[in-house]
């Protein structure tokens, strides 16, 4: 992560044509319109590549109650968790789930996030699955950027309790394809989460595989709550990223630096769960992987929408330094989304550009606590 | 934490003379002024009771070099650490020292703290312990509430390096007497770090009997990174409070409870320093302590200015319910410093009322790293 002292950004049909020292701008340039930065610090905008952006509800009122010590499981078994969520997605309307995403949109936005991946997968029949993507397909064409990743294995719906295996074997041979058909090239992205309780590696690896069929390059939920192999599976699987990962093995690190496996850590989710295992990003590091941080925005697990508390706890709990983790939350979010010009400040990439009036990036994690709001770079060209 | 809905609140010169539901406002403030809370929820603002408020300088530079895996040793080694907030605090006028602390007052303010505990302790010299004294009666004088605790037994300075044992016989019979001389009135506490390699129990001891003798009740910095009986001496000394606590002992939170010392719990250090021992809430609240929780705000360990922080890691990480960390940081932090008007909305309390514009209290801590700033009721009479 390179720094530039008393730099100029040339920006040309919203892509940076040119960066450097202000002193050496080229005369090409020379009379172009200008935007004085301030003194402040330009800096990529964050790319969160692990949100469950679309849902109905919230999940407060549950909250409370694990705060007086009821455990997750028994939440769930009373029917609670995540088919609550389930339950309140079904009943909504696309207008309302459009309505209640794009204000989560613009929380993240105006705290400096320029792209984000969105989950389905709190439908989980094919009807409020559809809706959901009729949600993202709808914000995708108020501008907002999105990709889309297929999520209906994320948990086994009361219609199919016990039988996992039918309903993995649905999703695979039945579901994808019809979402795929219903919505084409909508979704980029195939998820499923594996995990002791929900899919095996063997169902996700079906589910996976018709994925690929469609295009949908796989991103698994991995190693969250204990050792699976998920991140395995992600390697054998040529996915883009493996997400979760506190449980994971040496040789799951090793297999996804090997085969260009993005490891998406998502330390909000062990904060809000109180959970004392959080992923051990540095051996990661040191096996090689391009880690990258997310949200994990959902109603149940993380409900948070500020970049700086994942880039905080990337530092502080996950011991990253502060480049590793502002790249994890910038280039590698990026790469393991297939954006190329996105997450960095190189010549041709898009201009996506937070502006922040602060002495040294790094008071962003220092002042922890501090609520700082980058201002954007306004280009008029 | 009891909640009243559709509630009304009267406020007579400053003090809440009346609080219920609205149908039942007595007949004899009917006529009087009303202030619309607008459906806000109102709670008690926040105390905060364990700050280092005033400092020279900041600790970014070393920050960044922890993040890189140096360690806090090393940089103490080195002469960094708070020898470097010695030797900037040191440097810096008492008109510089009241302009940065104004800052953080201010940003406090906003975020809805109304009363905080402050500490000197990076003088480690008469004079510059005399110039944070300046700073606090300067900043009592603009009419911002605080309760002073004197530390100049914060660390052994450099001058008394491997003479530990001088340096506190020299605090308890010269510096404390002569601060107090000076500053008569201003200082209600004292304070101690007792920790391995600073102050033993035995130093700290000599030390609080001197401040008892002059005025000065016993907070003490206890038990923070190994046991060393920091909670068992206060509860011998009959201090207002024992603060930290990560390696408090099973016998030192009886005695908390059994003599009325407030456990003040830090869990924005733990954060911070990337420490994984959290501090044992729930075994002190069932030992029947009053657990108050604080910042600890402070350039080394915790730059944390925000209140909603403190009570998130209170909630998800010490496993405190929502009404025991609101309490912590209310009713039990006021406690703690002898104030028995702050921290509630009982009749007769301080009118500090901070007014929430959600649809419930819970939402600060569930919408995790939201940055919600409270409103304060304005009475005009």
């Amino acid at each position: 992560m390179d720094r530039i002292e008393d730099a100029a950004l040339v920006v040309e049909e919203g892509r940076i044509a040119w960066m450097g020292r202000r002193a050496d701008l080229p005369v090409a340039w020379a009379d172009a319109e200008r935007v004085d930065g301030g003194g402040a610090w330009a800096t990529p905008g964050f790319v969160d590549p692990h949100t469950h952006l679309v849902f109905g509800g919230d999940r407060s009122g549950e909250f409370n109650r694990r705060l007086h010590g009821v455990s997750y499981a028994q939440i769930a078994a009373e029917g609670g968790g995540i088919r609550e969520t389930v339950r309140a997605t079904r009943a909504a309307t696309v207008a309302e789930l459009v309505e209640a995403a794009e204000g989560r949109l613009e929380e993240l936005r105006s705290r400096g996030v320029v792209h984000l991946e969105a989950k389905t997968g709190y439908g989980l029949d094919l009807e409020a699955e559809s809706r959901q993507l009729e949600a993202y397909a709808a914000l995708k064409a108020k501008g907002w950027n999105l990709d889309v990743t297929l999520l209906p294995a994320h948990d086994i719906p009361t219609e199919f309790a016990g039988d996992a295996e039918r309903y993995a074997a649905l999703v695979a041979t039945e579901w994808l394809p019809e979402l795929v058909r219903r919505f084409p090239g909508l979704a980029r992205y195939g998820d499923v989460f594996i995990e002791k309780g929900v899919f095996t590696v063997e169902q996700g690896r079906r589910i996976f595989l018709a994925g690929k069929a469609l295009g949908l390059t796989p991103r698994v939920h991995a190693d969250e709550l204990s050792w699976t192999g998920g991140a395995e599976l992600a390697a054998e699987l040529g996915g883009a990223s493996a997400d979760h990962l506190m449980f994971c093995s040496d040789s799951g690190m090793k297999a996804m630096a090997a085969t260009g496996v993005t490891p998406i850590l998502l330390p909000g989710t062990t904060l809000f769960l109180g959970m004392r295992d959080w992923a051990p990003a540095r051996k990661m590091i040191e096996a090689g992987c391009a880690v990258a941080l997310a949200s994990d925005f959902n109603p149940g697990s993380c409900p948070c929408l500020d970049p700086l508390l994942i880039l905080r706890l990337g530092c502080l709990q996950l011991r990253m330094t502060f480049e590793e983790a502002f790249t994890a939350m910038t280039l590698h979010a990026a790469r393991s989304l297939g954006q190329p010009d996105l997450g960095h400040l190189q010549v041709g990439a898009r201009a996506e550009v937070l502006l922040w009036d602060l002495k040294d990036p790094l008071e962003l994690v220092y002042w922890v606590g501090g609520s700082f709001l980058p201002r954007r770079m306004n280009v008029t060209s």
